[in-house]
């Protein structure tokens, strides 16, 4: 068979650091499964392409990757240097938009080994597994528009309008993704989150669609609940959830807020789909380049290693993310010795986690 | 001297039932400091009125309670006969834009007696007190604006479209209430909620005039998060946070999170000011309207309670505040004995802890 074509960008901060070990449980996974890959490096997506050629992308970007079967991302943004809507306007955003990567998909699930922040009312813990919902989040419109702009510039009047879109296609088709996932799951539960008593036009349009699409998935449950009070029952209920699907911003907060309540963000991955599988699909940790911990070598690299297998589940090899899951499972239990990063609580490097998961495999 | 004048606007659910245990304790304390109060009711601003009149308020609105020191809200909304968007956009949020009431204050303060979902990183749980924010929420404009429309209705190519709109006049009277009101803590520490990478218009324009007032404030302590990891934050170090000023949208999610974050949003007071006094504020309990605990007399009163404190606060009387929060505390503390609602984990009804409330001050 020919090898599936992988693009690498690393990006920048601990992006640089965590894509190594998502290669290397990557390489051990393909080896044991018998996969054939080809990856090729790209330095562009990162601000120290920005500052060395005035832009994040060269001209011919879409040649470059548009043809590979996926794309494995770290992270990218350094304020210090390049205002952060420059960067992730002129990356990230462009990839998911041109590459129509209209479902990103982010799972919060607690891990064994994992300190979790809350308890339940009868003051008992939450096991693992116990939380486990899977996040859709619409992923090229919405609020994250390119539309707007400033009038009465430095004045009294100074004012900036920016625009919300959605469209019935971008709408319907994340909603159908949605709705598909919860009816393949046992729970068959679908949550979307909205916020249409305050945001008066385009949440009203959302929940309309919903509701429409509602009638072709009779066995799927469905709720629904205003944003504000979303977040606080992911706070006291997060064990209900199964999928929750929301809007770009709903959507970016919720999947933050959700791995937080299962201990830490630093664990969660996410895959940036096009399931039509016309253009490449981009694998990602939700975390950031985090400059704080940047260039320490210390980061927890476990997130891109998540992502590196929910895109070998997306290309065809189940089993193959089947087993690094269970790799990572292993190593995260308590009492498995395997080395921890400092967000988890010990001292090793983000290299020595990484190598604790490839050899699991 | 003339009595305060104060317009009560009970509403819909459960604000029939929480609002007369604000006026209970209200007039406990009235009595108490010597305050005088005339006390006006009115029935609209509630579905219930809607569905008589067409309408949620009379066309006459404006002289009936424009001239009110400050109004007692209860909670609006009833979905199964009248959609949120029309019940809230008909009377809470028109009060809030026309009586400029631009700041919305929204404690999140850990109580005693009140189980809190969260658990410190070394096991160990938050003491009373020890979670204490303000979050100082923008209220007249931004992401809940009434302009833009749908187009193509009805067809593949349907789209809708809604404006966030942020003005100059509109961010920096916010943004200068927070600061000051930062100054006044002990802790004199700002944190502001933007999401500058995603929202690449108006969040830019936010943070660009947070930086141009700190220089006016160097005596405060600032940051700034993007809003998804700041509501892990919230979540995994709540005890970090002093003043929190957000957008309209953005407040309005981290003030329920930061609620539920100490264990309920069930007694989480609001305060909608117009700190210039020309027209009256609003006071109302963060909760909604509850349809799913109406007409049972369970409903808990504390954010009524408090949002009642709230205004006798604002209104000059910060003695009798300060005596109905010591009330609130001394019957919610643990070995009170006072009675509980189902909330709280007791079976009490709204008027009993109301009662009890009241017998304190
Ligand atoms: C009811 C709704 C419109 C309102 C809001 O979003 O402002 C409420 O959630 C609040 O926080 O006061
Ligand atoms: C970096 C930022 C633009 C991005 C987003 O908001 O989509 C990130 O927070 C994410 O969730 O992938």
């Amino acid at each position: 068979a020919s090898p599936l074509r992988i693009a690498v960008l690393a990006g920048d901060g601990i992006g640089q650091e965590v894509v190594p070990e998502g290669l290397r449980v990557l390489d051990a996974a393909a080896r044991r499964f018998g996969i054939a890959l080809q990856l090729d490096h790209f330095d562009f997506a990162s601000c120290d392409y920005y500052l060395r050629h005035g832009e994040m992308l060269p001209a011919n970007w879409k040649e470059q990757i548009g043809g590979h079967d996926a794309i494995l991302f770290g992270a990218v943004g350094w304020p210090q240097t390049v205002p952060d809507h420059v960067s992730l306007w002129g990356s990230l955003l462009q990839f998911r938009r041109e590459f129509d990567q209209y479902v990103n998909l982010r799972p919060a699930k607690l891990m064994p080994g994992v300190h979790a922040p809350l308890i339940k009312r009868d003051g008992s813990a939450y096991a693992p597994g116990e939380i486990d919902m899977l996040i859709v989040r619409e992923n090229t419109e919405g609020e994250y528009s390119s539309i707007g702009g400033r009038m009465f510039a430095g004045t009294e009047r100074e004012v900036v309008i920016q625009e919300t879109v959605m469209s019935r296609i971008g709408v319907d088709r994340v909603l159908r993704y949605a709705f598909e996932l919860a009816r393949s799951r046992p729970r068959k539960h679908l949550t979307s989150a909205t916020k249409s008593n305050g945001i008066s036009i385009t949440m009203p349009y959302w929940d309309e669609r919903v509701q429409a699409m509602s009638a072709d998935y009779p066995d799927v449950m469905r709720d629904q609940f205003h944003i504000d009070i979303l977040t606080a029952h992911f706070v006291q209920r997060p064990h209900t959830f199964d999928v929750v699907v929301a809007s770009n911003l709903f959507g970016d907060i919720l999947s933050d807020l959700g791995p937080a309540c299962c201990g830490t963000i630093g664990i969660a991955p996410s895959a940036n789909l096009n399931p039509e599988r016309r253009f490449p699909s981009l694998f990602e940790p939700v975390h950031g380049s985090a400059p704080d911990i940047a260039g320490k070598g210390i980061a927890n690299p476990i997130a891109q290693i998540w992502s590196a297998a929910l895109m070998l589940d997306f290309l065809g090899h189940r089993e193959a993310h089947d087993a690094i899951l269970r790799a990572i499972e292993t190593v995260l239990a308590p009492k498995s010795g395997a080395p921890r990063t400092p967000d988890l609580g010990g001292t090793a490097t983000t290299a020595d986690l990484g190598r604790a998961v490839a050899e699991c495999i």
